[in-house]
């Protein structure tokens, strides 16, 4: 995608550097500021810190952040160290574990001094099939956007939360690829964006849609409802941070609430993700850890950082008991489909394993 | 209820000097500011402007503006003025336009030179049957949240929305007077409050608990459908600013996912209101009209006036568009019980008429 018309990816490696840099999020929308990242603290930091945020892109820049690791220490126990260390970084997002054991099953076998070169070129494929498969949900998913619109014969009013566009992921996003695809088609399509409290991902929603010239409007969490019963809203896309292996859905704390609103007035609620946020292994919400993040954070002013804000709403924080999960589980059943980068599915068992037979037990 | 341990209404009338002092609710948590209304324009103001908040609270202002504008003209234009001019600030609390009407009534068919003393009088009526009527809703509330505990057997966990606590009303507050009446009463309770984007009316909520010392948590918007499903909700109670005559209610926006989220989880969705919010002449709620609000607010930072917030949020809220409706509609059928000065009842036009059979048209 693009910032200011110039074509960007949301990370930029420079192996010949053993460094990655990439886009501190949290100081968006109001500063475009490039990090770079050279140690593995530094990667920790930046999944911890949400410099980097989004399911997809977590799991991209863990990948990166273990090739700097193991320019630092190549050997077993570094090895082992720092895929320990990025692990416990967060705790929902799957494509964490996910890029890690992936690296690690290739990594493990090898001899240290081989490893290095290895680490790069895998971190590399991740990112490059990110991109593909991120591609490719866009244009299953403006399939669905063109029925619908053709169905309502007006501009097709899309509703998301939090921000699963090409800021979450490599490039592309998950949940904004079919409306970025559907905006490119010429099919006319304007974004209701939720500010998603308490870290205001909405704004970055925002802010990317505008970079790419996308119609929408930003919008309380609390006015989702009304917007649905009021016949503003055609479908509703969001991403995921793991979809459990029966179509349970782990997303940003909200998602559940606008499932429900889109069950009670017949909307479709569209899950976008790819390959690695699906936990086979899981087997149901239940069993998906929720995040528990500081209190602080709940008092953000909109994509400031904690320091930037004025010192009464500062003492506010220090005052009160505040309780802050960053996810909820979506069951199954308000699901409407699961876009991924092979198609469209059920959120089922039946229907991920149609799309992904190797998966399959039997 | 108190301020610091002094006991304190929201509204101090003096009718000798012909004015009432209120709290600029717009300064509240971070201090505490009386500010006295003198004229009608203050009066218009100060309701337009949310310094006073909550449909009793706003009825109440409403009927000493009256008072105020009659000190400033007498005469039957000059009423009908007055009335057009307060009438005209807020469209969706029904209290407004009960508090006027009846001042009207009784206003009207006096000659001017008696309308004064007339007018102060029957202001202080409302306010004196609000303190009474919000007093009893904390007794019938107290009620069920009694049984409820003993079904649950440890601390009773109330979620709420929006403030409808005492700095809603005049005193005790709707939704919070069962809160305060079990607290009192020793019965373990402990409240959930929502924040309330986007104008953060929980940190007032938060902030007349904190002064009550009623255990509480403050928690993102968002966050209310995740701990309905992980059994931490016992009840969710709200205020109201107008119910339909088929128990439809329209309260702060956000409350129609809060209802769907307790349905979807068998946990009882309670309103309180007084009779003043009660609008027969309304058939459900398609009729109620719905308050949109500048997208300014939107991005105000908790409790802090607008032009405390930083520079870079002042930016961003001249380059986004934004919806900001003010309200929503949650459908009688998600309302497990409306409570009233009254007692407790269905929300259907049945549930209404047994509790005001006064106002069945057969």
């Amino acid at each position: 995608m693009n910032i200011d018309g110039i074509p960007t990816r949301t990370l930029r490696a420079h192996p010949e550097q053993r460094a990655i840099d990439i886009i501190d999020q949290t100081r968006l929308p109001h500063a475009l500021h490039w990090v770079r990242v050279r140690t593995l603290a530094e990667a920790a930091h930046a999944i911890r810190a949400m410099q980097v945020r989004g399911a997809p892109l977590i799991g991209a820049t863990a990948a990166y952040g273990l090739a700097i690791a193991v320019a630092e220490d190549a050997s077993d126990p570094g090895l082992a160290q720092a895929i320990a260390e990025l692990g416990a970084t967060r705790p929902t997002a799957v494509n964490l574990h996910w890029a890690l054991a992936r690296m690690q099953a290739l990594l493990q076998p090898l001899a240290p001094a081989q490893r290095l070169a290895a680490a790069w070129q895998e971190a590399e494929a991740i990112a490059e099939e990110d991109v593909a498969q991120n591609a490719a949900i866009g244009q299953h998913g403006l399939a669905l956007f063109r029925q619908l619109q053709r169905e309502q014969g007006r501009v097709l009013n899309v509703m998301t939360h939090c921000n699963a566009g090409w800021l979450a992921t490599v490039d592309w996003g998950t949940a904004l690829s079919p409306v970025y695809a559907a905006h490119d088609a010429g099919l006319p399509v304007h974004v209701w964006v939720s500010e998603t409290r308490p870290r205001n991902q909405g704004l970055l929603t925002a802010w990317e849609l505008a970079q790419h010239g996308v119609p929408h409007t930003l919008i309380a969490d609390n006015a989702a409802g009304l917007l649905m019963r009021s016949g503003q809203v055609d479908a509703v896309i969001v991403g995921a941070d793991r979809i459990a292996a029966n179509g349970d859905v782990a997303n940003k704390v909200g998602t559940y609430l606008k499932a429900l609103a889109c069950a009670d007035n017949a909307i479709p609620f569209y899950v976008a993700a790819p390959r690695s946020t699906l936990d086979f292994a899981c087997p149901d919400g239940n069993a998906i850890p929720i995040e528990e993040r500081d209190g602080d954070e709940f008092r953000l002013v909109h994509g400031l950082d904690h320091h930037a804000q004025p010192a009464a709403v500062r003492q506010l924080a220090a005052e009160e008991a505040v309780a802050n999960p960053a996810f909820d589980v979506t069951p199954a059943a308000r699901v409407s489909a699961i876009i991924t980068e092979r198609g469209v599915c059920p959120a089922s068992r039946e229907g991920l394993l149609a799309l992904y037979p190797e998966e399959s037990r039997d």
